[in-house]
């Protein structure tokens, strides 16, 4: 009897007892038992209630740096054992290419949002959102928003086609964000997906309770979850629909994100004609995104939207490269580029839905749906009946209306086309799909694409402008990326995942919180104008990481600007602009009361007022934040400037870290003449003097 | 027979036929009846549909900006009218102070907003989110986020308390992100929206479309809606419920956002006992939220949860403030400072939830629910049977835990106290309630602000920090500000209005858009490093924004910096610090090869090395943002600089806008030394020379 797929629930591995009901899993393209799967007996509330107590309590032990630290070692481990991934994922009908994407695009969602946590987030647990909101006149009632995790269980429902990268994809925002994961894959390929998470957990790095895995079904999940857990659901239009009905989603505030297969629209502009490099890139593109795990993508094209008059050049080319290109066939096979469909359930399901089409009006153009000849394991050629494979078909209706072909998905290696006349024609048509994860639009006419991609953009969650500037280093229109947003409206499920530290969010609650500016500080760490200052000790310069406090403060002595200070600065940097050299044409400027110092006069100055020049933990000033200019200064004025320690950062794996100082300068009438960040890197501990006097 | 009151649909008002079957509306404290309503008749698809095209068209021909400056037009039309506002609002209820949250607190809206629009987006249609993506190497494949309309119409289905604000809260974000809205007031107060909407049509400001209005009930509504409509809902938890279960919200993409009234709570820190200011300004507030609006606000305070041995002073003091402050009548009679509920149907059904929560074990601690001796319109005091008055009532839990206490609400003058003995025991009451719009937390004590805010504030969309700092200056407890969030999790709904511009952002769809950087510029409007660029024309500073374009650039000549330049510039900052004076220091320090330029030094002589000095367009230099040193600068280096026009902004209302530059600071090595943005405030128009030589 082949052995359970195990389960990894409370810190434990689990398995059912012998006697449990279970589906069996089988190779896609030899039909072998390689697994049964049953969570027969599995106490799953009592899982969702350990990561909601013992798995939140590890994580928020974490800052948010020290959680993408993580990411990165999640990554590193998996990349050491990644081939006993490729030998897997290979029995799901994966080609090595497939598995590339499924695996090593995974493991790049990790070192991916490993470097933008640390990038991006600050290293603490709160995240603030946006500027300060003055509330009132007199400074002491402000408002700011901020992100707190939340504070119930991530549950991932994943699809069959990526398990690792379907379950990476959505644990490492989530695990950015404090929230800990269950995973639950879907059984045809969950083999693989539990093999990912036993590397994991055989790596030690997992915080306690932030990583389950259920392998299996999870039919009274629902019941189980409450405000402050979260859903992410990858899979069909029509299972998310009834899955989100449930009254913890509809009126107990659990959140639910799907991202669900949807009827992605490729479209040719008309410049794009036989020839022309926009031309081939639309062709090849829509060969790679029909073959390509032979179609099993959410976000491949099922409808490509081209110019009457290329509609048959662009049929003729696509047959010629599939006719050169494609080798279908077991992966492990020699040659082979593209497998079979990842069940001969999905192949008969698939199969059916071409019916569905044809029966619609679409004519097979290219390729057949009759059981392909395919190249074997053994390197033979010859029917496959107990592999799910399925040759890729091109279908074409005359009726671009009808509405099969903006409503039926075939989830295989299959497309539609259809034809049309207008720009307005073409957009009413990408629309028609009802909200998609992806469109992309081939033509190098700016004007074309602009029109098209302004008037499509609500409709989809992505858009790809495809032309000879970027056909080769596209990473093409089926590939979501962890930088950008994974999603669309209506059909395509209306969530978001992905976009950088935009997922990691969703797992956050924004909340807008008012109070004294003395409050906000204590709230966020980070230092709001009118809380308590620390000024006349040691100088903040003098401080390492270690000692230095949100609040120390410099305020430094007042320094008059004269007349020659501003030449003397104009000759210097040869800034001889009007305003700060021509008295008439000054003073008639709308915002000068005559001559003026230079903006960066001010700032130069400001440093040199605030600097402790001797060598200690300030390593560097590295840049500067929103600098404005408020008021003008005139020869005579004083200035003087406030450098207070706003925000405080050390780096996980470096001695140093960032400190963000607020500076103010002001005149001798206490008018802001200018506000703004600088920014700086200072070492982490006190150094011995390492540098000669 | 009293007369209809009027839709606006289609450009057009409409009243039923005179035989159509409606509600009576009646006078909140005299039960008089003002009007009927009714929408027997009305085409409300083609309503929604005239909103599409007509008004998405309308308002798509204008800019952000253009829409902003709308905003203010429509807040000074009604302002100029609120008079007749403040007649209408006193009968249903309200007193002057309820009318002046209501109608000024609305007309703040539109102000508050058109600034917001005006700062924060850009003045043209697309809202980039984000920084750039780079997705290749070469820099020739790129990714960014854009904001986009979406391309329905918003429906207001809005709550009877606030008939002006709760309109006008959702048209400003709705009307600047420039979609079309559709308002639907509740029927017991809808005459007082009404008559706000009648001021802004006779206005003539309203673009075509732009707004329309349905007085009565719209029982078909999400029949005929579909993907790319956005519902905003103010009510019921219950009411949202059912609302949000239609298959066009579940599946077909329409977005429902709701903000419902909750359990909102407010605690009370252990150190804020009798006597100490926050004590005091504890009980103000928990008084205000009873009494104002009579308690009928989404936001009042429900729950008082105070320390145990705190509570029987605070039913003290709040019964005292009662006794003294609170003058219950008709709001058109002198000195009444609390009004009657809307309708005799509220007042019976508060009664009724007062009931339930005595059987669930509230005692009544202050007030009374026998039937009130009310001041009438002429000055008498005495019953009055057929106005909606209730007495303010507190009412006291010894179970804390009770599940009435958490889930019951009371819409009107009603709050209940329950007590807490940690402050663990305080955050878990405060999410017993579900999710709610605000929580406020009375105290001086920041550890104790700070650990009971972090656990709250998943529950919670808003938190107010209450203590002697802010009790005077603070907005309070109840009330939604336009720049900040307004709607909590779970049972508050799960929507989020206002926050500024986030608002507006929930009126478009975010997509990630991949493409060349040419295609990038042409579609947001803002030059992306790689797209054409024109140089070597007249100096970009000669241009008024009539003639400047995206990607009009300057590329300076080379200056060397000498170790002299660097000694001169820190003689004449002040700025001496040892990585520009000290060969040895600097060079143990880990990121300079020796002694370096300043950076100020380096901005300073880019400055010299762009500007164009003599007098003409450009009027100032504003600000700077997102300054990066990346590579230093050691004495015997050259640097030049590339300065890119990145995005015009002109100005409605001025004579000038604002230009972003792209800075490029690079060495004689092609490095990257530095990169910035300038902001420039820049003439419209070429200006004959206005400045004699």
């Amino acid at each position: 009897m082949t052995e359970y797929l195990a389960s990894y629930v409370q810190g434990e591995w689990w398995t059912p007892s012998s006697d449990a009901r279970a589906s069996e899993v089988r190779d896609a393209s030899t039909g072998e038992v390689i697994t049964r799967v049953s969570t027969d007996g599995l106490d799953l509330a009592g899982a969702l209630e350990y990561g909601r107590t013992v798995g939140h309590r590890s994580l928020a032990a974490l800052t948010f740096h020290q959680r993408a630290v993580l990411l990165k070692q999640f990554a590193l481990a998996l990349t050491a054992r990644k081939d006993e991934l490729y030998a897997l994922s290979a029995r799901t009908g994966a080609t090595t290419s497939d598995s590339w994407v499924d695996i090593d695009g995974g493991i790049g969602v990790l070192f991916s949002y490993s470097g933008k946590g640390r990038r991006e987030l600050p290293n603490s647990r709160v995240h603030v959102d946006g500027p300060v909101e003055p509330l009132s006149k007199d400074g002491s009632f402000l408002g700011r928003h901020v992100y707190t995790t939340l504070p119930g269980i991530a549950v991932q429902i994943n699809a069959f086609n990526f398990p690792v990268w379907g379950s990476l994809e959505k644990l490492a925002p989530a695990f950015l964000a404090g929230m800990p994961t269950l995973v639950k894959p879907a059984t045809p390929t969950g083999y693989v997906a539990e093999a990912m998470v036993r590397i994991l957990v055989e790596s030690g790095l997992l915080p306690e309770g932030s990583l389950q895995l259920v392998s299996g079904s999870v039919p009274d999940l629902f019941e189980n979850l409450r405000l402050g857990d979260i859903v992410g659901f990858t899979g069909s239009a029509s299972t998310a629909e009834s899955l989100k009905a449930h009254a913890v989603v509809q009126t107990g505030g659990v959140r639910f994100t799907a991202e669900t297969d949807s009827i992605n629209a490729s479209v040719l502009g008309t410049d794009a004609v036989e020839g022309t490099p926009e031309f081939d890139a639309y062709v090849r593109q829509l060969v790679t995104e029909m073959t390509t795990k032979a179609g099993q993508k959410c976000t491949a094209i099922r409808r490509a939207i081209v110019p009457e008059n290329t509609a048959d050049a662009v049929i003729a080319a696509v047959q010629a490269r599939i006719t050169t290109k494609t080798v279908l066939g077991d992966p492990r096979a020699e040659g082979v580029t593209m497998g079979p469909l990842a069940s001969t359930t999905q192949r008969d399901e698939v199969l059916r839905q071409v019916g569905r089409l044809q029966d619609a009006g679409g004519r097979i153009v290219v390729g057949t749906t009759d059981a392909p000849e395919v190249r074997r394991i053994d390197g033979s050629t010859g029917p496959s009946p107990d592999g799910a494979f399925v040759s890729p078909v091109l279908l074409r209706f005359d009726d671009a209306q009808a509405d099969a072909v903006h409503s039926i998905e075939a989830f295989g290696p299959v497309s539609s086309l259809v034809t049309y006349t207008s720009i307005d024609e073409a957009a009413a048509l990408v629309a028609r799909g009802g909200g998609s994860l992806v469109t992309s639009i081939a033509t190098h006419d700016p004007l074309q694409a602009v029109e098209l991609a302004t008037r499509i953009a609500p409709f989809n969650g992505r858009m790809l402008l495809l032309d000879r500037d970027d056909a080769r280093s596209s990473t093409g229109h089926g590939s979501p990326l962890p930088n950008l947003v994974h999603g669309g409206p209506g059909r395509a499920g209306g969530g978001e995942e992905l976009g950088g530290i935009r997922a990691v969010l969703h797992h956050m609650q924004r909340t807008a919180v008012q109070g004294s500016p003395e409050m906000l500080t204590a709230l966020t760490g980070v230092w709001h104008a009118g809380a308590a200052s620390q000024s006349g000790g040691r100088h903040p310069f003098r401080k390492s990481l270690a000692e230095l406090r949100i609040g120390d403060q410099i305020v430094s002595v007042s320094r008059e600007v004269t007349l020659d200070d501003i030449e003397t600065f104009a000759r210097f940097t040869g800034d001889t602009f009007y305003a700060h050299m021509d008295e008439d044409a000054a003073a008639a400027n709308p915002f000068f009361p005559g001559r003026v110092a230079h903006g960066y006069l001010l700032v130069s100055w400001a440093a040199g007022l605030f600097v402790d020049p001797e060598p200690g933990p300030v390593l560097a000033n590295y840049g500067l934040e929103n600098l404005r200019f408020l008021t003008p200064v005139s020869p005579g004025d004083t200035i003087r400037v406030e450098l207070t320690a706003k925000q405080i950062t050390p780096r996980e794996t470096d001695e140093y870290g960032e400190v963000r100082w607020d500076a103010v300068i002001r005149n001798q009438g206490d008018e802001v003449v200018a506000t703004y960040d600088v920014l700086t890197l200072v070492n982490k501990e006190p150094t011995p003097e390492a540098v000669p006097a």
